[in-house]
């Protein structure tokens, strides 16, 4: 593949593709045009062309897009052809409902360990998982070629405990915890800042309430 | 408040806002100029200026920004001074762990009940709240001034309830299903799609891992 300048907004658009395809692969259907594909996904047939005219020529003039081809182009720009390895640090309900729910494993996100600094936690079974101490993480991080975390513990310790792993060789993170990590630039971050995503929502009801008269473009 | 437009983009950045200068409130600072916030936040201080010149003359020259009015302004524009009622759809890891996640509720947002079909988890306690069977969510909802459902239940059965749902007087969904929602245009719906954002986090990982060449923006 070819050198190329993707913007985050494609990027963050890639899922939903996949999603979608999957769904169509899922049900035994080999070609879509993208005006079928519009009509499912609610987005302009143009805007799908343009996406996806960015990964080469993957649509035929009259033929439309073979699902199954497109779908295992995507996941392969989605880097989904490669397992990660991942480890969670905070063994509370959230990092447990991370562990337990499978379908990250389908698309090759291996969760192999789980960390947390509460002493009662340790020895905790989740799923085929061993709650262990966090002084565990820098041996298992480099001898597990372990390559993201996942942080699910507070944000007062969630800094420290980045800047630990990065030093430790961890390349990405997946932020629960409701702070800006600050990490070197070659090391990625994503957030799922779940308080901000709920205020969002109470924006957006408030705004269209008629109570306050904001509203939204 | 007078009617104004605020794109998403602004929108999505409040929160952000409301937390560092929750921050600064918590550490007993009571002004801070564009220079100072900017630094901390690390954006620019014009980004920042312009942010807030959406909702009026917050600032003032030569003295900067009043931490404690600005968090309050920030907070009312994103509805946070008014109460909302959230039932959870769905008693999983996942529903389980939002109900013990306390910090929603510091915020206004209150859990007044939990659902799921699956008659093994019902009359379950988590905290305060007990699991209550599917067919009890409609007389619930119109009781108790629900505005709010949380769905984390699999994607199967979303798009349906949603439907019922909106029928019995809920305004917004916090939708962790991994499906679109398919609801009127007045009907507010913030997704939480951990799966999109994992695949986001492995595509940043393999464009800047030198393995694929594409670059991001």
């Amino acid at each position: 593949m070819e050198e190329k300048e993707i913007s985050q907004a494609v990027v963050s658009r890639l899922p939903r593709y996949f999603r979608y395809l999957g769904e169509l692969k899922d049900e035994g259907i080999e070609r879509v045009s993208s005006q079928e594909l519009s009509d499912i996904m609610r987005v302009t047939a143009s805007q799908i062309r343009q996406d996806l005219n960015n990964f080469g020529g993957f649509g035929q003039q009259g033929y439309g897009y073979n699902v199954g081809y497109l779908y295992d182009e995507i996941g392969k720009i989605l880097g989904l052809h490669k397992e990660h390895n991942l480890i969670i640090v905070g063994a509370g309900h959230l990092g447990q409902a991370l562990v337990n729910y499978m379908n990250f494993e389908r698309r090759g996100f291996m969760f192999r360990g789980i960390f947390d600094q509460d002493t009662r936690l340790h020895g905790m079974q989740i799923r085929e998982l061993t709650v262990q101490p966090m002084q565990e993480i820098e041996q298992f991080v480099r001898a597990n070629n372990i390559d993201i975390a996942v942080l699910t513990i507070p944000k007062a310790s969630a800094v420290e405990v980045a800047e630990q792993l990065v030093s430790y060789g961890i390349k990405g993170f997946w932020n629960f915890a409701h702070v800006d990590l600050h990490v070197p630039d070659d090391i990625q971050v994503e957030n799922v800042h779940l308080s901000d995503s709920l205020m969002k929502l109470s924006y957006n009801l408030a705004s269209h309430s008629g109570l306050t008269k904001l509203s939204t473009n």
